[in-house]
């Protein structure tokens, strides 16, 4: 059964135990265990694995000794034991929560700012490509990625995933070329599944992936649902969509750095209603013990992220124009942290989502941040390969990745946790610390001139303190020192694009020990 | 009296005579001729124009004989005379007048494609600047220019213009400087002019400024009034706007490259209410014979471009980032000509809306052009001398100018008269003739991609036609054929921002000489 003693806080503790292999486990079959220690007590679903193996999988979110007990349909060697939690490892700060209606922080309180990325099938491809991408992943700072647990069908992503979710055959896809592979979506002819039952190796290695992102610091943006489909995975019956999901979180939801994305583009998928989308989110809210961030993604319309039980925004643009623009708005609108997981990707294919610049892309994270929003990347580099970043992962072509580690290193300098915008002149976008404490007290200010390229920004704060100005370059990368300042005061600023002022009391920084 | 005993068609025939000095002869004497042809009578109102000198002007819009007979307030020597009308030089169109519900054209039906420039007090300059701006506008291939009557006061544009629009003196500007001329703005103190008694050489000097812009085939868009004051002139009372107006009109209005502007940033003119505005158009539709182009321009609310009386939207875009974007909503909702006088300008200074790259404002230019709007341009870069194109006109300094004539021969091109935005796919924009016949005749389709840099993109027109496609790179300002096609045709791009296809069926090509 279970050899394990020992596990930190917020990994994940996990029994396993034989059970019965006949007729079909995955809908026969059910086992569940009860975790108690000091302050918590958990019920968690397990799940069948294949070859007669069930396992229950715990994440604790307290120190100390832990007592477990299993339940199931089928007669158990052992059902209770006991472990040991104990302090976790330096870079496990836990899961992602909401913290300051707009933002979020791991669960040990360490503020969460949000730089992600997207590469829809990542995880399906190659172990060398898989590979590859944690390494660009690693290189580039990005704490979020975005992928799909069903494979994907759409226009540079026409191949066999590594592996299927279910048992049985999938059509033959030697009849896809690029330009017929519109007609091949959704029950497309020719697929043979078991729709209820699951192949467990699709799902380990999406668990490896996991684990992988975890040991690198990212978030795994879970998307249980998606509509590039050819093997009828996005058509499925009520029955078969309610198995998916519950397993889906009972095998992953003690991943502490998992989040559900309920769907892409939630509003292609023709077969679901909002009937479906309400079902599928009470399930993940009755199932997760952890309470894992929930989203839904659009494509045109928003769902209505005012919804009890979606955490945050997961935006796609809905403008051709502005985009990280409108977070001002959408923030007062839902009151919920703004994550823009789609607002166009840099590149160059024939899709007006996927053909912007670099220096576009570096602006509307800029604007995203500056607004209290959390921006989200993407690219799609025309490649002799068709490997495209935001569908396969691989390595990353482009000028905006390489940006995000600085922005990110300026958000995490923020007072508190989280910027708000501030309404001040038209022809800036000002942020300040959602903290009016910390505001206050550190006189915080970051400006933002995205496309406009003022010589000189003219300030007057107060008359009383010392504020130290800074000038960033957010393409180049750089920060300046521009003096300090009392009163009326000018920032010179060289002409360009894409420049940044930071202000600050002096007083905060001798404090903070940064001067 | 007059010895003038020939003009031609849309040019000035001018008669004048003696008359009293004594008392206020601007408001105490009045003047006016009739004039009669063979296919027109016209009124007009005639002017003082100072030591005893009184004038009236007529331009006929029709060749032939014509017969005038003046009356006034006081004994005129002379009362009627004769003079013929010949056909119109090369390069006199008439004046231009709306056509098509959202386009121009001149009177001789030559259509008129709106790109222009805004160059505030351009002509209260000193000579050599002034000969320097229409050199500049000359090469640039700007047909149209927004410019004041009256004095300007505002950041960068401090100093005394060359002359008063009235006897007087104005207050002592040595008190000002960039920091504090924001206190003299509006009825300060110093000043002291007679509002009644205008000083003829300024509106004498402004006339031969409008007759240069004629000469090299350049529309005066004159603003009547607007905010930026240190003399009183944007708050006089209802009795010295009127007179002000009706001289305007009774000296100006034979110029037949005359558009009226009432007003730049009408809603930042605290003294004047929509009954005022309303007043004042209604004085310019009674004393104008000639019916010239009429707007209003805002700062941030629109007037009610819907009123009769506005022959066109004279716009200033209201948002950050959108601006040309809006032309097809502005279409819907006004059904007039847009014209987009102020969407940013090319520069480098402090403020949001003079700090745009050449890039951007070309992006703009083509966004309003193939959206079936009219673009405006202006320049502020820094400069040591403080010498703002936007303000005082001289050298142009920027990229976006060089990139006008190019944009201005494409609109040039299209069959019928005017473009509209066409809806097709979501990412890009698409214009066709305004005509439903040219367009369909012609197969004629502009696309642009603005920002987006897609590396083709998939057509299908019709399967019975061949197309001819042609790549414009709007930066570059190339044309590079890109075949001929019939059915499914796919079109290469470089995969760069700012790119174009213009598709045409060959028929109308060969119909007209073109290949």
């Amino acid at each position: 059964m279970n050899d394990q003693k020992q596990v930190e806080k917020w990994g994940i503790f996990e029994v396993s135990c034989k059970g019965p292999v006949e007729g079909n486990p995955f809908t026969d079959q059910w086992i569940r265990g009860t975790f108690v220690g000091g302050t918590e007590e958990v019920t968690a679903d397990g799940f069948y694995d294949g070859n007669g193996i069930y396992r229950v999988r715990f994440m604790p979110s307290f120190e100390g000794e832990y007592h477990f007990r299993l339940e199931g349909s089928f007669a158990l060697e052992e059902v209770e034991g006991t472990f040991t939690v104990g302090s976790p490892a330096k870079d496990n700060h836990g899961p992602v929560r909401v913290v300051n209606t707009w933002h979020f922080a791991y669960e040990d309180a360490t503020p969460y700012y949000s730089v992600g990325t997207t590469c829809y099938v990542w995880e399906l491809q190659d172990d060398e490509r898989i590979e590859q991408t944690l390494r660009s992943l690693e290189a580039s700072g990005f704490n979020k990625i975005r992928f799909c647990i069903f494979p994907k069908h759409y226009d540079y992503n026409l191949g066999e995933p590594r592996s299927y979710p279910y048992e049985g055959t999938p059509m033959d896809s030697s009849v896809l070329t690029k330009d017929n592979f519109w007609n091949y979506t959704g029950k497309a002819e020719g697929n043979c599944w078991e729709l209820e039952r699951f192949c467990t190796e699709h799902f380990a290695h999406i668990e490896k992936c996991i684990l992988a992102l975890q040991q690198i610091g990212v978030e795994a943006d879970l998307i249980l649902m998606h509509p590039y489909d050819r093997w009828g995975f996005s058509c499925m019956t009520d029955r078969q969509d309610d198995l998916y999901l519950k397993y889906v979180v009972a095998r992953f939801s003690a991943y502490r750095n998992v989040w559900w994305s309920l769907a892409n583009e939630y509003d292609l998928m023709g077969h679901k209603t909002v009937q479906d989308w309400e079902r599928f989110a009470d399930i993940i809210c009755k199932k997760d013990p952890y309470q894992h961030l929930r989203s839904i993604h659009n494509c045109v319309h928003f769902y209505d992220h005012t919804r009890p039980w979606v955490t945050h925004c997961s935006i796609q643009r809905q403008d051709l124009y502005k985009s990280a623009e409108l977070v001002n708005e959408w923030r007062t609108r839902y009151r919920k942290p703004v994550v823009l997981d789609e607002i166009a990707y840099e590149g160059n294919i024939q899709y007006g989502w996927g053909n912007i610049t670099g220096e576009e892309m570096v602006r509307r994270f800029w604007e995203a941040a500056c607004r209290g929003g959390y921006p989200g990347h993407g690219e799609t580099y025309l490649a002799k390969d068709d490997i495209l970043w935001w569908s396969h992962g691989g390595l990353l072509h482009g000028e905006s990745w390489k940006r995000v580690k600085f922005l990110h290193r300026i958000m995490c300098e923020t007072p508190g946790v989280g910027l708000k915008p501030k309404g001040r002149e038209w022809d800036e976008i000002c942020a300040v610390p959602e903290d009016d404490r910390a505001a206050f007290e550190t006189g915080y200010h970051l400006f933002y001139y995205s496309f406009m390229r003022p010589s000189f920004r003219d300030f007057h704060f107060d008359d009383e303190q010392e504020y130290v100005a800074e000038v960033i370059d957010t393409w180049n990368m750089t920060i300046e020192e521009a003096g300090s300042f009392t009163g009326k005061f000018r920032v010179k600023l060289p002409g360009r694009q894409y420049m940044a002022i930071r202000i600050r009391k002096r007083c905060s920084l001798v404090s903070e020990n940064v001067i």
